[in-house]
């Protein structure tokens, strides 16, 4: 049976960050208790922006009672519950470690940090935040669509046998042309890394995820096509809008790239696989493509982003006459997610994830349980970019990558 | 510019019902102001179902703060500005009629009526309410689909060439088991009729929205493949759900079905194409697979509601050796109601579809403007479904169509 | 084990016609037996076509010894064992009963022939032939492709239940373009009809193939898009090269077109499924296009013989988690006719599919037994053209088919 | 102007070989005169096999006159031109030495080589033997797939632009079953290397072909998932039957697996690009999948063998709201060898692409023009073989790969 959300405590969020990310972020949390039951009533209390006005006008859109201009006053403030991280990796740091010293709850947006010494900082403050009630979580969104989901379940119960193959790639194409001017995510010092660490990140994750195993060692080669790029007068994201940290006020001219346009890595899992990762922002004609495929000795799974939708199955204990890739719909009600949505076939979109994600970290919260993935599933992370880094920066030398801190 | 919602009317909407279509819809109204301009402000005031404890659950999601059960109060409450009809058939025109009368706008769902007679009531209520200001809209809701709707400016905009043939299909599978239920859509005093007008309206939108053609005469089969089903203890729409309307109460047993489980129509347009449809609930392992091919002298569109993020186009006057139906991702800024989203190649969902529709119908009446469709383009569908009823009932004899009133 | 080539007796074959369907027929003839044990030796022993010339080149490419220009010098002559008729259906009934009535085999390209009466004809001149002994087959090519004929397997042992649809449809393009000339294909007195007979007879057999169904019934709409066409210096089938049978010698002006440019039908099996064909020669874009798909109670199969080498196929007993078209790849051990050729994944071609046919005929020819399909089941195609044609002129009439002479 | 066969002078070749690569050679030399205009008329005047009634079998089947169990026969004989080698890799080079040195022009199946050492020789010899007339090439038969010999093309024209990202791929899943047993493909005495050399060759071969680029450099890791497999009582290559060089008569227990099952590399190329291959006999479910995708500034390609008539092509100087991957069925008559064959839409098979193989090979040889891929082409992938298995016995230590001999 269903509570009644008046029975329910509320959870009040502070969201940092407005733009992209924070708007798909503050959709799910209004969402999320409609489709999903709960156990807590999440409120968006208060947006932090540094432009007050374009806060004020995204609080008025998102029914947001409260804006401020700086964090630090909504990381300490007792009416505030959780703080929900929607800025650059050169942030997320500072204001995670903050909030979880001050008691709060963290989902900070992924890559965890822009350098491996932060992401271990911040793991830290999760565990020690942990033994007084405040849980972490770093928002990997991935995860949460259907489809991946689903992937992991049957990976879970056995349907691929031992998996031999990794096979994963993210693949855009939003800076081939040259043309393309030199917003955050371009600059390391706020981006952390290029392709590497924005949806590089995404297919390391996924695939630990999906498969349960853990890359032991990899070799990489990342590269800059496009060398310098020019100034824009305010960059942003993706898109155009000002975003905080941008550099705003800078014009004319042409600056250095200096973050990597594309990586490609192999390598090898502690369990014995192979594994090929490919992130790139020049795969011209592929949008968001986060394409993912394993193979084991029993069966075999295969997504591609671009149809969100659907998981492709291959169950090798069928006749081989009657057996191939299966285009299964992951819109049943049994399926991770679906059955809170619509009827069979009816697809989700790219933001139902984040839907999920927001109830998934309130339902633990809730519960009092860690959410996953935790800081220290985005440290693994940090740590295998970082390892990229380096074998990159060497020729692709090999480089073993621990599991422990 | 942005105008900020402060500055702006509110409309107040009461909906008439709560379940799948409910939910929906409710959902679209909260969100359509986050994401497009609208020049009111959409309220959801009231809504209205038979269980009130439900009703009340209903409401408490989606931060509803009136539950009423007898929809002719809120029909006649000068509270109300417009009124969303989202239950079973045999009841839009009774509520549609008295909202209209009373200077409510309407949004009622599709088919517009089960009867041609209730149709042309309709549509004569919506012409007259139109003198005094009230609006009215039939909810066909999947021309809002980006895909679709970026068919349609293809077509518009002379892409295609003269169009020749209209191909569609919606195939679901849902009542391919014989022991499923006898639920309301299976009754035709409910549902007015089976695959035909559930279903199959749709596509007949479709082909026509997207080509600007209108149906001439059509040639009709149906079937009705499991004659009788067993009575559920208390049918509902796709799922288990008590909806308005259900036979609640009665148990054991089985009964005939009164409509069509299929339905096959050839036709040809007006304009000169040729137009086949079918609608089918025993297309197994199709879940929504609303299919829309359109061939033109110089081009063609082909669309598949499973993939819904994608159209696909071939542009005949491509030299031969290096044209080829292109799959086109219609996420990108470009694109009806994509821009308004996330960026290129972050997929919607079926939802979303519905936002747009809410956005559209509330800028309409933020202008003063006929929102498309109008009643009069329902009840053009509904002299369609039942051109092909009549043809059905008599071995497929040929049906002219009129356009007229 | 493998019978050595040696022991075997030849069939001697005399092939008339030497354009496409000559070529592709020819290089069947003498692939067959290198993949195939066929219990007897094809020998392509002569051709003929009204070009001496352009025969004697034919014959010198495939090794044929002999050229006539007169079919009636082969037709009579006793070291010809059986006749292939590869020349346009006005001349189909002449040549057919002539070999069959000398008491040769007789391999005919389908449609059996331009009319109705015709194919009575042929048929009841099988029927004699086959009680001395000739036997007579109709070239359904597309039945032997392995996808189609693994298609028809699971059907056959029951994977599919009971059905409900067909869905079939044949799309091409190559006439789109109304400067295209006035070819045989589009002349009635030599093709009989348009689209109808020369694509849509092939999805008309392949759906009673695959499904074992008879159609009862149907109605059915034509339409010749572009009227009139610009005569050719030398018309042919598909491409450029003179054709037995052409209007060779007329220059300049236009005529108008004789035939359909495309056809949808509906209609009913006597087993109780709804089918829909579409056949058109105007889908842009579509190159050759054959679609099916079967539903019914247990499970579907869609086919495109665009991607020929794939089955797709949905296991409705699978849980509906884990269920979905599967894509087969036809080229496993097990499948029809694919354990002759390359490894699994190693796709085949169009032409494979009339080396599969000439296999067929030859084997059922060693073994004295009927190839099949024959003439009778091609009569009863040119029936359900015949009907299609009556119902067009008709306002889409209903026509009733009965399977009996 | 079609030459006549008679006018043309014979191409006496010597089939080394005669299983599946035997049987496909030996089918492109009868049907590659009947389709292309050549030159030249090939005449199989012998085959070569170590089982006398075997390879006579097969020569009765082919038309071939003469068998013989030596090669050196051949090589040595005065009525023959050329040698087409079909046997496993370690006889390639004493075989193509001896012909080469004989004054035969020869034909090798891929790779060049089981060891650079071999490959370097080869290619001395063929250089030799060029001066005296004799001409040499390697069997990279999926270079004349249409659609990557289009793909080749569409780089060539300029219209993918500066390349950026090769991503490469060779799937299959024949040995997934740990009761495979140790046939010829698997011992490296008899095959050089595993799924490296026998089909991630192809892919190497097949990106720089379409590309046009030269790897600079590698990493690479190789894996043989099953360690010790049965020995069979006969061994051979894909299937059971007895090959040349088998290790025939062993029987019963378990051996150890000396190639690797799968190889994964990462490389760059001297022009700029990133560089991605996998190659693999464990892809559940792929049977062979051969994968290539690049892309490049203003456009992308990308072809998957399983569907092998169909290459996407992305143009990325279309508007963005109507670009996308063109699924370009690669069957026009100005495609590649298409226009030799069937009209479009009439798709080719695995097979077409060795009749194209024979077709160019005779071509060169009539025109005394070296036929490409040549032996130094052979032996640069060679060379890149050799650096990924240096690498990956490295644990993934960079090899800079250079051009020169």
């Amino acid at each position: 049976m269903t509570s009644t959300t008046a029975e329910l405590g509320n959870l009040r969020i502070a969201l940092i960050g407005y733009s992209f990310m924070g708007s798909i972020h503050a959709q799910a949390w209004t969402t999320a208790p409609r489709f999903f039951d709960l156990g807590v009533v999440p409120v968006l209390a208060a947006v932090c922006g540094r432009d007050k006005e374009a806060a004020r006008s995204f609080a008025d859109k998102f029914g947001i009672g409260r804006v401020e201009t700086d964090w630090r006053t909504l990381v300490n403030d007792p009416d505030i519950d959780a703080v929900d991280i929607c800025v650059p990796g050169n942030l997320h740091a500072e204001i995670a470690i903050a909030a979880l010293q001050a008691g709060k709850h963290v989902l900070c947006e992924k890559p965890l940090a822009n350098t491996l010494a932060e992401a271990e900082k911040m793991t830290l403050a999760a565990e020690e935040a942990k033994a007084h009630g405040a849980l972490a979580m770093v928002g990997f969104s991935y995860r949460r669509t259907p489809a991946l989901a689903y992937a992991k379940e049957l990976v879970r119960d056995g349907r691929l046998g031992s998996i031999r193959h990794i096979r994963a790639s993210y693949l855009q194409d939003w800076i081939v042309d040259e043309d393309f001017p030199l917003v955050w995510r371009l600059e390391k010092d706020k981006a952390g890394s290029g392709a590497l660490g924005d949806i590089g990140a995404h297919i390391l994750d996924l695939a630990q995820y999906v498969t349960g195993h853990r890359l032991a060692g990899i070799s990489a080669l990342t590269e800059t096509f496009v060398k310098t790029r020019r100034l824009a007068g305010a960059s942003s994201g993706l898109q155009a809008q000002p975003a905080p940290g941008g550099n705003g006020g800078t014009k004319g001219g042409r600056a250095t790239v200096t973050v990597d346009d594309a990586a490609v890595v192999i390598g090898r899992t502690a369990e014995g696989a192979l594994a090929t990762f490919e992130a790139t922002r020049f795969a011209t004609g592929r949008k968001n493509a986060i394409r993912l495929e394993v193979n084991g000795s029993l069966g075999s799974v295969a997504f591609d982003f671009e149809d969100l939708n659907e998981l492709w199955f291959h169950d090798h204990t069928d006749p081989a006459e009657s057996a191939g890739f299966r285009r299964i719909l992951v819109t049943e009600p049994n399926h991770p997610y679906a059955g809170a949505w619509w009827p069979p076939g009816h697809g989700l979109g790219y933001d139902h994830a984040f839907v999920h994600q927001a109830a998934d970290f309130a339902r633990s919260i809730a519960r009092g349980e860690q959410p996953e993935p935790s800081f220290a599933e985005g440290l693994q992370i940090q740590r295998l970019l970082d390892a990229a880094e380096t074998s990159a920066a060497n020729n692709a030398q090999w480089q073993d990558v621990t599991a422990g801190a």
